[in-house]
């Protein structure tokens, strides 16, 4: 019997050692550091290389997918794309992987490149992904110059392909690029083992190789060259890519070997697929498929059904692991086939209770100020330039800067709705501020505003309300109507299971927390009110209060950040993945304000009178958090907003005028950010 | 109005600067973090200066007491002196101060000398302390010397005084010390604004002033050369005090000064302190005291209510916010008078549920492991080459290291009772492990032993059952009588509220939480059972079983460490001050078996049948600790003790031998010092 304490205090070893992001050979970053100092995180899942995670599901028999993509030609395309990462980030794929298209200045910062769209998937959806590089045609700096800039990007593994030679009179270059296996020994010789390396497999062999046997034996030296595992080209019969599994097995072949798998869309998109890969469908499909051509909804469905089928078969034959999926960047099709596998999982867990991003700088982060709640991605940008990010505390954090969000039209940061679908949404005309609040009530209760549209989000939410925040709907409601215009909120939560399918996160058998949070934007007049009520629960309710000028107050300890969010588990310290921080709310307090004007205001002519009432709110509204302490006790904070609504409705009349304090504001000296 | 953010801020930016140990002006330690890395800690009162604390408690109107004890003569007498700090710790003085014997050797490190009883104060019972320091007849080297040893030890506040010329010979010198201001000026100048000093006031002329006048001149240059408050010799009318405040003030002197009392406790002890201090009796008090003057008690009783009559008139005076006590290092007294005044808080509140030591470097400290709950001043000592405390996470710690606990005879770390006494409690002949049983028992209970005597300690337990313990009182009766000898428990809390008298910590308003602990030393026959048994309690239990020689086995998560106390706070960040962390428990481990033969087996002959038993038990019992994750469900390690006797009193008869399953242990690999 092994000695189990030597045995987990190697896996935590190895755990620290893979800190330096796999440079484990050439100047470990971490080593200066005690071993006791890289705190193990929550989910084991976060820090491990792809290698490491297809290893721990193959070797617990958990079966898994992957989805492949290719980048859009157009910005308005990428946008959607990322959109769709999110959606299909959300069944749980262990990997993705984006194409590299040599004619499409793919490692260019183009928004469409396919460098951008892979960094986009690793940094802002959180996905572990594979970038595709072609070497064909390459020098050795200009693809060390793309390896350089994925790393630096976050990105964390490759698939080295030959790719296809431009024009007919290509030959092989004496010291140059000319097969797979060539980029997969640059890449470990330059950056020795910092890449996973994913190669081609090709189940009916090369179309260019001499032979079969021939193109097996190129696989082999491309693996023994230093690829971690194949994924193959499509395939139409499982017998196809089993045999081949097989084949490879028998020369030595010992890395993981993942099918890809083509659900069939539709007649053209077959045939063009075909073409290029030069691949025969067989007669029992066509047979099919032939009679249906033109209906595309049957031919899809014949493709889903021959796609589960196949996939069933390659399942239980025991030699896959996982699925990849060739999805055309569309969704219907293999988010069905994953469905009807039952190997897409509609609630996955969450490790955290926002979406963690996949850059490995990041990968100790557990912390986040709640303000960012629903722009998860304007998070991760304005802080992609620290260098620590707060493991454990808040307080601890060594990097309080936030980078500026000058350029809310960043592809990521992009509303997925169009400017004519806004102003169908928030108002072709706005009459008044209460037509604004009657925007964000309509959000709020999904119910059509004046003009009959439906309102799917505002300027501060790009998604509908969550889950969590609609079991707030009723409250939030009657108070959105008199122009308390909530932005962020969650209710108080006193030990629910980690394994609540809404509002639970982290590992199995522990329990979350929460206190009550409230974000509002609010009038003046209001917020005047709200100071006298607030006195009346003192300590209990923690607020701060600011407008765009940087009139500010808070009766926050010593600035120090609250904890709102947190979590027991087994066998584990706390966790604490939200505060609210008094510091951070002023960064966040410009972007809020900001997105007024930038999504709002701009959509209205210049001088118009719907952007002047959009600009007056930006201009005279506060922007409010409150913060409800006892999280054990019913939430408070509608009751505080109730004597704020008293209170303005029945001002006390016997008080004489010169006895009503002022307003507890007062300008700030500069200290913030305006 | 002034700017409260602005004001918020000013008061984290203080506290984050105080951070450098006040070393303000010449070489800021902490300069080289950013402002966020500075974790403000839960408890302002344990950053501040003692200078800091007294104005704030002075402005809030809120009265303090502080103790006066000079060092001991002997080891006992030292050892008597630090339990003492702890018993009247628990009152809540501000701080307490040490007096310099420059007949003592007082700089050494003899257990007796000033500075080893001040900074023993300071590290292990966590009281703010005062070093008293003569100049009189020393070289500046000298003093720089005992300054430096004093600041390097923790200690940072000087009662600067000129003390007694040795000798009747005594001529002033011409560049070395004759007055308590050059001492003042030369810890300014030496050591810029580390140190808080205080000097002494004279109410009625120091003795050898040449008027009284003359003397309060001498209090002006003291302050003036930069001490912070004044303490007064002893005086017997409250008048003679005020207007020594008066005149004081009257000349410029504008910092606190802090009077003297001197409860009478006998007739000797005041008649020798009248002639040492040249004070007067007054006539009134003389009248009552002589004529029961062989009555010691009659005489302790005036004493405690002419003390408490004056310290009323000084209190209602407005101009007294403390009172300092010279306690001749006796308790009762003091205590009392302090109780009748309403000073003496019976059970302060706790900033954390463990003892903080008060050494400056220690001030971010706010995570220990568990282990060490019953033995903190062991802690500190095994941890006091530490450069970081873990502030937030243990996990963070970087100073894994524990130092060796070679000496057990440490004065600080010395059991409080004789070997007589502890043969009385232990055992003078112990015949069977089960004699050993019924010392735990017996101790558990508070029943008297076999020998008709109350068990008070155990060597891992040097005072008697902590009151939350007693919660558990009756299950550990139960199981310790079957040899389960438990050494460390804590019951489930599920929310109590922070002010709870028996579980609650720190700041009002929150709440705190626990998981069920149970560390205990049992047999191997035991052990075998008890891992069978552990098996049905995946993973709501996670354990950690260890012998002397290092075979150890446990299912903790990658070593990862556990929070078994934790509180929220308002407006705070979680505070998680009590770990299990697998990794520290292997250096308790060696400390915890260590104890049996230190304290106990080596009360016996070498060969006895007494030492042998406790050998056998040190060779051949585990040590094992429990933890019950689910703190909201009833404690489950109850069920699984009795699951283990169950299991020993009815094995399963049908199964054949041979499938019984191995123990689960294994022979450590020298991974762990042994």
């Amino acid at each position: 019997m092994v000695n189990q304490v030597q045995r987990v205090e190697d896996t935590w070893r190895t755990c620290s050692k893979s800190d330096s992001s796999g440079a484990s050979n050439s100047g470990c970053e971490s080593s200066k550091e005690s071993s006791r100092s890289s705190t193990p995180v929550l989910d084991t899942d976060r820090t491990d290389r792809l290698r490491d995670k297809m290893r721990r599901r193959t070797e617990s028999g958990d079966h898994w997918f992957s989805l492949e993509f290719f980048p859009p030609r157009t910005a308005s395309g990428a946008v959607n794309l990322i959109s769709r990462f999110d959606r299909m980030g959300s069944g749980g794929p262990l990997f993705i992987d984006v194409t590299w298209h040599p004619a499409g200045d793919p490692g260019s910062d183009k928004e469409t490149s396919s460098m951008m769209i892979a960094s986009t998937a690793v940094n802002y959806c959180g996905l572990e992904s594979i970038l595709h590089l072609t070497c064909c045609n390459q020098t050795k700096e200009k693809i060390t110059g793309y390896l350089s800039k994925a790393k630096r990007l976050g990105l964390k593994n490759i698939m080295a392909l030959r790719g296809d030679p431009m024009g007919a009179d290509w030959e092989e270059e004496e010291a140059g690029f000319n097969y797979a296996t060539d980029l997969v020994k640059h890449i470990r010789c330059e950056f020795d083992d910092y890449f996973d390396i994913c190669v081609a497999g090709y189940p009916t062999g090369h179309p260019e190789a001499e032979s079969y046997d021939e193109d097996l034996r190129h696989l082999k030296e491309k693996v023994d060259a230093g690829a971690d595992f194949i994924i193959t080209q499509l395939f139409f019969r499982a017998d196809t890519f089993l045999k081949f599994v097989r084949d490879c097995r028998a020369i030595g072949i010992t890395c993981p070997i993942l099918p890809g798998i083509f659900p069939i869309q539709g007649y053209q998109s077959l045939r063009q697929l075909v073409k290029l890969s030069k691949l025969e469908v067989p007669e029992e499909i066509m047979q099919v498929i032939e009679p249906i051509k033109d209906n595309d909804a049957a031919i899809r469905n014949y493709g889903i059904e021959q796609a589960v089928g196949m996939c069933r078969v390659l399942l239980e034959s025991g030699e896959v692991p996982g699925l990849h999926f060739y999805t055309l960047n569309r969704e219907v099709a293999t988010m069905e086939v994953l469905r009807q596998l039952g190997l897409w999982i509609e609630d996955p867990r969450r490790t955290l209770p926002w979406a963690v991003s996949a850059h490995p700088k990041r990968k100790v982060e557990d912390v986040r100020p709640i303000f960012w709640a629903s722009r998860p991605k304007s998070y991760i940008y304005r802080t992609q330039d620290w260098d620590d990010f707060p493991n454990g505390r808040w307080g601890n954090s060594s990097s309080p800067a936030f980078g500026e969000l000058n350029d809310y039209y960043l592809f990521y940061l992009k509303s997925k709705s169009s400017k004519d679908a806004l102003l169908k949404m928030w108002g072709e005309e706005l009459t008044s501020e209460q037509s604004v609040y009657e925007v964000f009530t309509s959000y709020i209760t999904a119910q059509p505003n004046v003009a009959g549209h439906k309102v799917m989000c505002l300027p501060w939410n790009d998604d509908p309300l969550a889950p969590e925040t609609n079991l707030l709907k009723d409250e939030l409601d009657k108070v959105n109507r008199r122009g308390v215009l909530t932005i962020n909120s969650q209710p108080s939560i006193n030990g629910k299971p980690s394994s609540d399918p809404i509002v639970g996160w982290g590992p199995p058998g522990g329990y979350v927390f929460q206190k009550a949070y409230l974000e509002f934007f609010t009038s003046s007049e209001n917020v005047t009110a709200l100071l006298k009520v607030l006195k009346k629960y003192e300590p209990r309710v923690n607020y701060h209060i600011v407008n765009v000028h940087g009139q500010n107050t808070t009766n926050a300890h010593d600035m120090q950040p609250n904890a709102v969010t947190w979590g027991i588990f087994p066998g584990r310290e706390i966790v604490q993945p939200t505060v609210v921080d008094p510091v951070s709310f002023l960064y966040w307090k410009d972007e809020a304000f900001a997105l007024w004007i930038e999504q709002w205001a701009k959509l209205y002519e210049d001088e118009s009178p719907s952007r002047m009432i959009i600009k007056y709110i930006h201009d005279n509204y506060f922007l409010v958090n409150l913060v409800d302490n006892d999280f054990p006790l019913d939430n408070c904070l509608w009751q505080v907003i109730d004597d704020m609504f008293e209170l303005l409705d029945n001002p006390p009349e016997e008080q004489p005028a010169e006895s009503l304090e002022p307003p507890r504001l007062f300008l700030g000296l500069g200290v913030w950010p305006n």
